[in-house]
């Protein structure tokens, strides 16, 4: 395969890696939604989970560690059941699929993932056809979703809008958040109307992590829920689709036809689970000292701090005395890994790794960075 | 999922589980083409490989321990360049989609993989008019083939056949293969008419252990060829899909569009490179083990023996003075698994692990079983 693409990954990053084998264990990764892992300590993880009977085979993705996490997946969503699904790709297609039924058009941000990063999946492969809402915003309302109803019925061949998809946070929109007044009214009118809600709850959990909103507030609002598995849960790959088992039962048989059917995904759900017990409450402490450490830098004239507007995990750092390379190079040196800059800009990511120290210890590594 | 399906899978079994804790190194699985792992066993290999930089991160598939699968699959099986899919039921329909171009009609064993088990995902998903040849049988002939052109041109309205899928072996015929000869007549025929080609060669290996052919032998007659990672090569998951450039490349995109895109192929990649190397040799060596046991139980009247016609690793085997049931635990009693009859009759698969023993002592195992 010739072309290649920049990605964040778990795995991938050197500088990760180079970490993973310092002695240091007090290592915060601010880039990433969640912990790296090196190949090494992801067997060993593994082999841990397996030696613990936590690792149960499946089989064609039924039963076994990925059925544990089906059902624990479901309960914290609030569901009646979930699937297993390879792909987050592959849960939003299939989700979207089945709540439009006959109904072929499907409302979605225009900044979504499914709409701009899937290789027009729904249209090509489901014969769907997405209408992408509000393009530049993370955030439709629900006057666009009626007019954008209105549009469908009043053409010459009426169309019956199926589905609304909505993704939040919004990746494309540097983890914004779709406001949560205008989802739940949006919910109220197409639950009114039998139109299916489908959450790209991809990042969720880091959402609920700075509203405190819990987590059935968001999927009470939405008929089938998708969430990742490989952010921050960790995982190679993986994701859950959860909803009534009305839409859900014999997903085996759909998941098989697109080619997602994997003989064993027990060494990815495993690992799911694992990070998935007790996490929103790590997460909220590691928001708790990254909002500390964030008041601390902004008191500083050493800093520019800029915040995404309703956002989440992800905000920017321009040290004022220093260059973004060599501020990089010394945090770096100081137990804080980031991703390369953006001009003088660097974009930081607020993970688990961020419970490792004190907000105190933190804000000093930083301060000393950029001295 | 309320749904269960019962499957040969190398994790799920339990009395391979019960095996591989048990001290005897000398254990034969005599069920399964591949090598049964517990989880443990899994982690531990991924673990070492790992420490011998042989297990390097991809990132959504690309580089690191899935290219080089990729390459060597490729150089093996002599064709340009390779992909890694998740599973096989994507590689086929991703290949036979990309062969067909505009040309809508495929023709196939209507006993294949493809035709019966993959939920009609080429009709439904690519827009594919699938023609299954030879129901009932493991082989169509180059006679078929010209009906089925002939029928395809003679309608009012001609649909010109843009590909022919073959199987071999084919695995519900038990591992019957499809006749070499009228293979070669067919690439002959297509090639002139610049229809494309495509091998399901999921267990193209075994087929070669048991014909004594050259890999590409049967490549060549290809224009693409899917090879399965998990059934012997032992991984969780996983396929490779082989040909040349102008065809694969760019299938990135493809892939990830089916919701085939993984994060992170790596843990299934490097365990199936691991196995693939010096696999002909040592499969050669199993089927010369095994073929040893059955003359010499074919010579003894305590069993009667079915080989398959043109077969490659499974047998049927009926004890003539115990019940299959008795048998089967005597086997396992005495170092040898097997699958659990049907009726009288066990069927048993050759694999890698009849290497493990001579053919003198596997064939006093089996005698002393059926004692």
């Amino acid at each position: 395969m010739a072309t290649r693409f920049r990605r964040r990954t778990l795995f991938a990053t050197p500088l990760a890696a180079l970490a993973a084998t310092s002695p240091a264990p007090a290592r915060v990764h601010a880039t990433g939604d969640g912990v790296p892992y090196t190949p090494e300590q992801y067997a060993e993880l593994l082999g841990r989970l397996a030696a613990q009977g936590k690792a149960q085979p499946d089989n064609y993705s039924l039963g076994g560690a990925v059925e544990e996490l089906e059902k624990r997946m479901a309960e914290i969503l609030g569901k009646e059941t979930a699937i297993w699904m390879a792909t987050g790709t592959l849960a939003n297609q299939i989700a979207v699929r089945i709540l439009a039924g006959t109904r072929r058009r499907v409302l979605v941000q225009a900044e979504s993932h499914l709409f701009r990063d899937c290789g027009d999946c729904c249209q090509t492969l489901s014969g769907l056809n997405m209408v992408g809402l509000a393009p530049g915003r993370a955030t439709f309302t629900l006057d666009e979703v009626q007019a954008a109803a209105t549009d469908a019925e009043t053409g010459r061949v009426v169309v019956p809008i199926g589905a609304i998809q909505i993704e939040s946070p919004v990746r494309r929109k540097s983890g914004e958040r779709f406001d949560f007044e205008e989802m739940e009214r949006i919910s109220a009118w197409a639950r009114e109307r039998k139109i299916g809600m489908h959450m790209d709850g991809a990042r969720l959990f880091l959402e609920c992590g700075y509203t405190g909103r819990p987590i059935r507030r968001y999927t009470e609002l939405f008929d089938t829920v998708y969430v990742s598995a490989y952010k921050y849960f960790n995982s190679p790959s993986g994701a859950v689709l959860a909803g009534p088992r009305s839409l859900i039962d014999g997903l085996f048989h759909t998941r098989r036809m697109f080619g997602g059917g994997l003989p064993h995904g027990w060494p990815f759900a495993a690992v799911t689970s694992h990070h998935l017990e007790g996490f929103a409450e790590r997460y909220r402490k590691a928001v708790e000292t990254s909002e500390a450490v964030i008041r601390a830098l902004g008191a500083s004239a050493k800093f520019e701090i800029a915040r995404i507007p309703n956002g989440t995990n992800i905000f920017r750092i321009r040290p004022v005395e220093v260059s973004a390379a060599e501020f990089r190079r010394r945090l770096e040196e100081n137990g804080v890994s980031a991703a390369a800059p953006a001009g003088e800009w660097l974009q930081l990511q607020v993970n688990e790794t961020w419970n490792r120290v004190s907000a105190e210890e933190l804000a000093a590594r930083f301060l000393k960075a950029a001295a």
